[in-house]
């Protein structure tokens, strides 16, 4: 039986090698701080020593990092992916990366004579947890297919989009358009509110017709109840605002709206909202 | 029994007429070109000569015109719902109209003894043949509450929001949302299309997470398609978010994003599309 | 010897006659409340008891009011300018009015067999005195160059602009260009003060190349020292931002930058400071 | 006499070292491509072979290169700047390069033993050759004052900052003021255009007023005319507005009126008009 490497076991990424283990598949793991696999060894999860060996003896070996800068350490730093990955091995990151870190992993690891596919996910601990995140792929598109039985465990859906890179771009763009229907909606409930509406009653008309999504719905009650507490950081909203507007900037898409939408976001940092989750942006848009 | 008057059979109107007789009311209808009430009182409607005749003849007239020049002649024009409602008749005004011209509207009906309630919707053909319309009521509690077997029929959802002007206002922020989401949503289309992504991967991924919503889920299709027939034309789109913008004035809420998506509704007019569906501002975003 | 009326004495208006009379011209002035009369009395002016009466028997009346309201009252209000102005007779209406008051007292004047001109200018209390505005004149053109001799000693220069209307709208496009100006000059003190740079540097660079104006120069000096003294209340600037905004909606014009700037002085009214000058925007974009 | 360096000898830097020639000082000249050498030659100048012979025998080099990257390499390539530059001797980079450059090359260039003043300047061809730029100069205070005589021969107006990297933040400040300004300016022609006015009329009135600049009147004039031959490329200045709305971001400063312009750059040159001149952004707004 196949075993299958799985670096990183943060919050997502412990959530998902749990998945797969509870799937029947076996795992073999490691993580920068060891103790964090003895919970996955619990589960019966074979524990590696460093990330080259996990590459070196797995066909298929995941990452789910916490940034760009850890996803570049453990591919290129010492005992790293580079040195364990070789002829036919397959690394699938499916962490948060920009287009470029993905495409100078992608090119490292396939000159090594291995397979990459990048993999970030749309949605965050709970889908983690509950094996519905979205997948959004892009590379080899045979690994892809390979490691489809295990995506089927971990996500509620699976896309292939082209060459690497476009993973990552495909999120930028899903966060952007979430980015802009946060702030319109704030603007629709501080209107309301100046109005004398009742922002529950907004809240109900918006769940009743074509608009009704489950984020409205999940974060206009945070809102109006006061609850701030990170689910997607501020800043990171406004990052991902940002990059977004670049990519604009280097293919030639004005975005008007997002543009927009990304000063509000910086006003609310400004103003001391950060670390907050990034429907706070409403109180710098109402003040 | 109780006869129940109904002013204006228009696409909407005649929908929401049919809904009230099939549910088994009896409804006295009127409109401006008789001919549209013959196929109501083929369904067993009465038909009166004149809206003065409806007002003085029913305890609640329920009116659906086509816009607030017409609401306001309904209400105040010769042989209008003026010279016939009276005291403790009701007049339920369900036309989409500004809140300066509800407010004129009830002052004058109720200066005649009468009770007023605006109440707007929203939703348009398909909603009002379904009866699954979304009532935005404000004005006489009295009056609302007597209504609501009839506003059950009609729609599948019935608020009652204070005072005569918040139906108005209410519907203009839900619009304003409306205008906000679809332009964030053709930046991120366009911005997809430019980075070389298939925008049915998009439309797929936004269908699948919490941004998922039935108005991106439909227009996504028809701009994809090139169908921009208009269901809701661009002109009364960008027309509700000036007026938007305009409250924000009037209450003192900047509303930045709203005056972005806006500007992006003025260039689709001025390049031709003011009569295609508001979705048609996805080709100046893209232009 | 040829005998001018001129309506209206307030700050602005008693400048602009003074320089008449100064001049050498023999003047008739009328204004709401007499005691203003006194100091022009004193000057050689001749006073008259209503508006009705200089129109009557003056060739040419000017008039400058507090706002459209005032215009409009003087012109059709009792004992106002319609009840005396007659054929040949010209009336000059130098207050700042929206296109359409123009037009409307346009056309009252001119059924009456008169003769109308709009003429309001650019420049407020310091160029009223020194007789340095500029006159943004639109209508009757034989008017125009018969009331030339008194416009060149009221105004440094006099533009002829066709037909009514389009001095209302010169005046409203030369504000929105200030109004966006000061926007983006404010967000430049920000930025600079946010780097570290110190604004005295700024300024001083500003007014050494191809961005030097008056402007600049004058209101960056007062927001580094902290006066925000009303010269033009920021109220007045966002109400015309919002009027050249809806002019662009009229005639098919995107206007992103106004848009954006318009909505700057809308969060600055909102934060209190819609009775200080509008420069303290730049209080508000600092926040 | 003391001999000056001088490094690149494009059109700025070709212009600025005649002035200084001009002057009676003596200057050591280099460029990469030698035959430009020549003309400063004939006036007197000696030439040298490398960059780094420059540096290593004289007090003070200056350099006037294209862009960061050849301001990069003249300093750290090979027989570059930093082979030669040693103890006490002064290197003046009047390049315009980001802060995080100017300060790579005032580290290396300190650790030398050498002085480093970033002095960037505001102004192009014609204030070169008049010797009238604007000179916004920052790092080594001595230094600063050591190079006075020849900044007066070079600019009208030179300004010390403080440390290094405040020079380029100045710039790019300026530049974005100079951005705004100008989508400001074009959408009040693009407006008096739609609304009937003529450009001419426009024109004149802000020449006339508090808002009259240099930058209106050139640029006015050649707009009307068709004229949109570079001066300053428009794919430079949208580059300058996204660092300006970067540099916010990265200082919590939110700009919306500087986002707004920098979509319509960015509109501009998604149109086709990345090598014209700046005010080409004007066949944008107004399409």
């Amino acid at each position: 039986m196949e075993t299958y490497g799985f670096l990183g076991l943060g919050i997502m990424g412990s959530a998902m090698a749990k998945n797969l283990i509870k799937a029947g598949f076996k795992v073999k793991v490691w993580n920068r701080s060891p103790d964090k696999c003895e919970e996955l060894a619990a589960l019966g999860a074979e524990v590696a020593a460093t990330a080259a060996e996990v590459a070196s003896s797995c066909t298929i070996t995941i990452a789910m990092l916490a940034d760009p800068a850890a996803a570049y350490e453990v591919c290129f730093g010492p005992q790293g992916v580079l040195e364990g990955v070789g002829a036919g091995r397959g690394y699938v990151d499916m962490s948060t990366v920009d287009a470029g870190t993905a495409k100078e992993i992608a090119a490292a690891v396939t000159a090594k004579g291995g397979r990459f596919l990048e993999a970030p996910v749309s949605g965050s601990k709970k889908p983690a947890e509950d094996g519905t995140l979205i997948i959004l792929a892009a590379g080899d598109r045979g690994l892809f297919d390979q490691t489809m039985p295990l995506f089927e465990k971990m996500g509620k859906k699976s896309l292939f989009l082209g060459e690497v890179g476009h993973g990552a771009e495909m999120k930028l763009i899903v966060n952007m358009v979430m980015g802009g229907m946060m702030t319109i909606f704030c603007e629709g409930m501080a209107l309301a509110d100046k109005a004398g509406l009742d922002s529950a009653d907004l809240l109900d008309v918006l769940d009743s017709g074509a608009l009704a999504n489950p984020m409205f719905k999940l974060k206009g009650g945070q809102m109006t109840g006061g609850n701030f507490a990170p689910a997607f950081p501020l800043k990171h909203m406004q990052k991902d605002m940002r990059l977004a507007v670049a990519l604009g900037d280097a293919l030639g898409q004005p975005l008007f709206t997002a543009a927009a939408a990304n000063e509000n976001f910086k006003r609310a940092k400004a103003a001391g909202f950060a670390d907050e989750d990034f429907c706070a942006v409403y109180k710098a848009i109402k003040s």
